[in-house]
């Protein structure tokens, strides 16, 4: 159909989770018209995205330098973990802006059935982080999903001889969310960890 | 929240049709992750593509030359040209592969509202080619739409002083397609146009 030029980014496209075939196409049919706007933008991000990006030895993150630029800021105190499974929940935690801690990423949750075990995490790394002193506090904010509690327990039961608190984050009625939409695990938690006003 | 290169990566990913800037952000992860395999080919793709792929001067398609493969095949029909909007229609049709003559994109439709006339089009550059010779049949490929319905019918007008025959595409039921889910015009149009079987 068109050239093997176009016909290979368009094939690259459609990998890209969110675009199918066809929206693969109609996406690289507006790249190309967008050429100096956005084509060779784009083309030059990814280029040095591949090229500089690289996880932080430390936490997980991803960023251009190692360590990343979370763990090298001294502002952030230092003495408070983040474990969080897969780097998307470490930006969505950095966009809410409500936690001056480290991170560490985990990149999984234990999942026995698909063959993830222990080892396959960055388990051993987290433990060997708060094992080396100067944490008090590894807040576990795994997601709320059978894996990911699994996964918390587990953590929960390892780092237990450390001696440093372990804590989760709350479940509750999503802030803007309406009750009648809510599923009945989440309302029962709520109602169970409901707080006192006065 | 990401380093700043992640963070112009994610910017320009969400200016793609078809993802937002969630799905941008999931989507650059994704790339990140699959670096050799995706992100490294993906950024090479676009670098190409933006530096190799041209307009057709002859047809207006894209491609990595210029006359373009389709207008450079002899063994296409030079005498029947298929006009369309716009090079997707092209890339359909050339998908359909019901087509063997040449092309020629018109880069749009008129649309007096938007302020497109007749000369941001290439409609001159269609007359010339007709007026040049050699063509027997001008199909006109529009897209079934008010804009391309109009834009169809001054082609029309404009080509028939050059004798040359002119045609549209058949409206109906497409294949496939079931009567109850049709719409009225449609449905209309695929009645009055009915064949007769014996």
């Amino acid at each position: 159909m068109a050239s093997s030029e176009i016909d290979q980014l368009i094939q690259l496209m459609s990998k890209i989770p969110g675009l199918g075939a066809r929206s693969a196409r109609r996406a690289t049919l507006h790249l190309i018209k967008h050429r100096e706007s956005l084509l060779s933008p784009l083309g030059e991000a990814m280029a040095a995205a591949a090229t500089n990006v690289k996880n932080c030895g430390s936490c997980g993150n991803l960023d251009t330098t190692d360590p990343c630029g979370i763990c090298q800021n001294n502002t952030r105190d230092q003495a408070t973990i983040c474990v969080v499974e897969d780097v998307s929940d470490l930006w969505a935690l950095e966009r809410a802006g409500a936690f001056a801690g480290l991170y560490h990423v985990l990149g999984g949750t234990l999942s026995p059935l698909d063959g993830v075990g222990p080892e396959d995490l960055r388990i051993d790394e987290l433990i060997t982080r708060v094992a080396d002193g100067g944490v008090s506090e590894v807040i576990v904010a795994l997601n709320a999903t059978v894996d990911g509690q699994t996964t918390a327990h587990y953590l929960t039961d390892r780092l237990e001889e450390s001696g440093v608190k372990v804590s989760h984050l709350a479940h509750g009625v999503p802030v803007g969310g309406e009750l009648d939409y809510l599923d009945d695990g989440t309302l029962a938690t709520a109602l169970k960890s409901r707080r006192s006003l006065v």
